[in-house]
């Protein structure tokens, strides 16, 4: 295999979650910064890598892949037995409704190009910090629901797959807003399982920080 | 098998996908309505079915299945003949990145609880209108981009595919809004060539509308 490079920017839910599916796979990875507050996401260079102008971007295969579940779906079918999705097409479902709920529901209204627009729309000065609070907390309250009362250890059954993936990196963004995550006992107790996990402790971002 | 049911709400692109997704196959469906407008997402019984309180939701081979992506990745697998994703895993990447690319990066920001909310955080009379070209218009922009000279007739290649079923809901909500989409021509052109096909016609919410 030739070498994989992430690029990366170290506070991105969605580079996170690529992070983390890399070390569970055990994959060695050289990493390129880009910084998302320089604009470097929208150097022509880099868009000849991702059109979209966002991250990660990972280099595997001679492939360049862009859209961090697309990434991490390609990277369940190239190890299967790492579990990043389950080998059962029901239970893979509910994997990915799970990671749905939170990389398509919480996530992208949060972003940080969404809320620099909000800004430009209202005078209120606590504006970004409701924004980031009432959706996080909403939407990782559904999460909670469709989770139920299913007791695995993690989101689904008893091993970390693409689902986990996308919530420890919301549950991190959740923290920096001052979201009560308190009240979502579920979720809160998969997080603290996964920060066991060397995958995941190396795939924080306090670890990748430039 | 069972009987397949549909709940369903005519105008949602996300329930539009999952339409389009089971014509192609030639499953025949029964739609249960649940009007979005009514609350009828929020009722104790819809909840049980839907934890997230979403459309659509399906029932299918005696599972209930929620979020539009994962119920098309199901029916996907379920048919695969039917090509909603390509055989090959790198071209499957291609076909996710490009329906993330639209289901994840610009129909949740435009999602209507999302709007009501920036409704409450400005004053400004037409914000609405704003939000929805601004963020329509920039999102395909990039999905222009992300397709660049590639010469399928669809999407990716030369029949329709999970991707083509989140470009033709968005390009019809992209059109309610009033967005200018004629300087896409790639994405206009895909739209047309999949408006010719009867899976698609039957899916319209013109066609659907209680």
């Amino acid at each position: 295999m030739n070498e994989v490079v992430l690029y990366d920017y170290w506070r991105s839910s969605a580079s996170y979650r690529v992070r983390i599916a890399l070390n569970l796979l055990g994959l060695d990875y050289r990493t390129v910064p880009i910084n998302l507050l320089d604009g470097a996401h929208r150097m022509p260079d880099y868009l000849a890598l991702n059109p979209q102008g966002l991250v990660p971007t990972l280099v595997i295969d001679g492939k360049t892949l862009t859209q961090s579940l697309a990434i991490i779906e390609y990277l369940a079918e190239l190890r299967p037995e790492c579990g990043l999705l389950p080998s059962d097409s029901a239970d893979r479902q509910k994997v990915r409704a799970l990671a749905y709920a939170i990389a398509m529901d919480i996530h992208p209204i949060c972003n940080l190009h969404v809320v620099s627009h909000l800004l430009t729309l209202t005078e209120k000065a606590d504006a970004r910090e409701e924004w980031m609070k009432h959706f996080i907390a909403d939407g990782l309250r559904r999460v909670e629901a469709m989770i139920g009362e299913a007791d695995g250890k993690f989101s689904f059954g008893d091993r970390p797959a693409m689902a986990d993936l996308c919530l420890v990196p919301q549950l991190y963004n959740a923290r920096r807003w001052g979201v009560d995550i308190t009240c979502f006992s579920r979720i809160t107790d998969i997080d603290a399982r996964c920060a066991e996990l060397p995958a995941f402790q190396a795939a924080h971002p306090d670890r990748v920080k430039p």
